[in-house]
């Protein structure tokens, strides 16, 4: 027995004690063989009672994605790019994505697609009026201001799952936005807090790749280790909080317990600590403002965490964290630019074709020419999107990444 | 023209144009003359478009309170202990606390009296429906169900100054207690924080009365040497916020930044961060739920405070803390006693007549012979104030506590 009520449904046990017992909130897990998605299918193995899984799609995990459905006796299946013999029920190609968000059975979409391509399913789900736990920061990015429209108008919901913005959510606990002063993201600095310039250089991919704190992909590592991530962070903190840009800041937090701050107009400061782990951000983005006993994550111990250290962010070394913030500021389809840039340029670091300094210079120069482009539209910021996709390959294909950024001869 | 409505009240200027202007608050400050009550007179002064002052009192200061009385232009002023020539219009003697407390135009009562004498007024105030802004800790602890049930049933309300407390209301904010499972306070650990029993043994008082980041009045600064303060802390905690003991911990923070954390049964904690200055809890105290810009407060800097530490706290070395929260757990009047017995020696130990390990070694006395006293009623509680009070004075003039704690030759 299914009942079936957009964002407030829900599913009940075919039984005959199914009214006796609570109604559980279906999600559906976009991106569910990734970082985020396996760690959020663990958290919900441990909340029987108050969630089902009504969706899981993968972009090519075949394999994985096969395990998840039979361990969760999820109803859909969807495989975005993968190839070979899968079941005949599951849904395959691009749109998967969008037809698991529109599920009547999921009230809530946890979107963990990594980069540009969960646009479309945040959209999707915000206009059916659920709940997104949102982990793909980057369709905040490329479209902030459709994305937020999409929510208002239709009754839906954005609650972060990123670590600093689930903080952020915690340490405002409805505050109304007039007593905000300031937000501050951490960061951990990620692997090249303390290199210097000389040694940015010569940074490799396996460097990039070995976080101090966080176990993530391989393409949001390599955001931590440019900085690149916490741009695009204080552009879904100020889309998510609407915050001005001015009043958003970053300080480096190389513990990541911290997990970041809210300055109140009266000089008080919130913050919301806990352990480097996103089962925390995942739970609490399915469950706000309501809280549900966990006792399966660690409780946060102070004096085993001891100490705290803050350190300035270094603006003039990590380059891509400026032009990011630069590019939300500026607005109109520069984010959306900043974003592509950044992914194509990590996707070549991550193939071994473009060094790790390579990364911002290519973003900046995809800024420099196409940073002007207007959004407005999804049509226009998918241009934008793709144009600056098209930049970067070419500057690389031409040869021109190699020459004037070098990668380092010890690259993995 | 003044507006009287006993808790919801105010002032209102006495010209044609007061009815566009926004009524102020009106705030008695109980106690004006000493740490806290300076330190609320100049966050006023810094309000006044929000706040007037009703009334001011002092204990003995009556220099200070003249000028105090023609800087704010408050139309009652109340001496509870002083002699001489002092304006007919003052009210002297005990009684003045209560006066004060149940004036028509006080919206809200700040109660920063020393010690238990502040109880009547703060009963006197939550029976009258106001809010008492509460720095004055030991009322609760003496008679924490009395005055809890006087706020319930007379619509009083508690808002606590204390750093530690204002830290946890702040990060609670509203939450419904189900979602509570732990309060974490904070203590400096004092200006004996890492010192060990054999030079705790020589403790002088000038030794005592050198906090290393906090200026306060000199009887709570002896209490946070002892860590009697933090136990009377964890009393207050309990009765303000209905946790149980077993969820209450201190943790041991030198810089004094984090002002108390909160865990929530997800295990998400939240902490509250700002310089030490009493500055912020005393106008939130005020302000709660509300936040007001207070530019004059300088904003917390991460990076100017970093590192931030924590440690355990030395139970075994620092006994006050331990006993505080055993007579917490006991009850009745346990926490009566503990508080008098600790004021009692303090105030011995002040006047160079008691040891500072003679301090814990009294109230262990006056627990031992008084700590199963019922409690109940306001009187029977003052009973047992008075008892634990006399038993250490007697316990001094027979000389038991020269003879057991040696007062070490290079007191002050």
């Amino acid at each position: 027995m299914r009942v079936e009520g957009g964002g407030h449904g829900g599913r009940l046990l075919p039984s005959p004690v199914s009214r006796l017992l609570p109604v559980t909130k279906g999600v559906a897990v976009l991106g569910s063989t990734g970082s985020i998605g396996t760690t959020a299918l663990r958290v919900l193995a441990r909340h029987p009672s108050r969630f089902h899984v009504a969706a899981l799609t993968s972009n090519a995990n075949a394999t994985l994605l096969a395990e998840q459905v039979r361990a969760t006796g999820a109803p859909f299946a969807g495989l975005v790019s993968g190839q070979g013999s899968v079941p005949e029920t599951w849904c395959l190609g691009p749109d998967a994505l969008v037809q698991a968000a529109q599920l009547p059975d999921a009230d809530i979409v946890l979107n963990a697609v990594v980069g540009a391509a969960g646009l479309d399913a945040t959209l999707a789900a915000l206009r059916a009026g659920k709940r997104v736990a949102l982990a793909n920061k980057e369709t905040l990015v490329v479209a902030g201001e459709l994305v937020s429209l999409a929510a208002r108008e239709n009754g839906g919901e954005i609650v972060p799952v990123d670590s600093e913005h689930s903080a952020i959510l915690q340490c405002l606990a409805g505050r109304p936005d007039a007593q905000v002063r300031r937000l501050i993201l951490t960061a951990s600095g990620g692997p090249f807090r303390d290199w210097n310039r000389q040694q940015l250089a010569h940074a490799t991919l396996a460097d990039a790749l070995r976080h101090p704190t966080w176990q993530m992909g391989r393409k949001i590592t390599v955001d931590s280790a440019t900085l690149a991530n916490k741009a695009l962070e204080v552009i879904e903190a100020h889309f998510l909080f609407g915050v001005p840009y001015d009043a958003i800041d970053v300080v480096v937090h190389p513990q990541s317990v911290v997990h970041s701050l809210v300055e109140f107009v009266d000089s008080s400061v919130l913050a919301q600590l806990g352990a480097p782990s996103m089962e925390l951000p995942v739970l609490y983005a399915l469950t706000h403002p309501e809280r549900v006993p966990e006792p399966a994550i660690p409780p946060f111990d102070p004096v085993a965490a001891s100490p705290l250290t803050f350190e300035r962010v270094r603006l003039d070394d990590f380059p891509a964290l400026r032009m990011g913030i630069e590019a939300g500021r500026a607005g109109g389809a520069a984010p959306a630019v900043f974003n592509a840039a950044n992914e194509q340029a990590v996707a070549l670091f991550l193939d071994g074709a473009l060094s790790f300094v390579g990364i911002p210079r290519a973003i900046g120069s995809a800024l420099e020419r196409l940073g002007g482009l207007p959004g407005g539209s999804r049509e226009a910021l998918l241009e934008a999107d793709s144009a600056a996709r098209r930049h970067v390959s070419t500057l690389f294909q031409s040869g021109s990444p190699d020459s004037r950024f070098p990668i380092p001869d010890s690259r993995q």
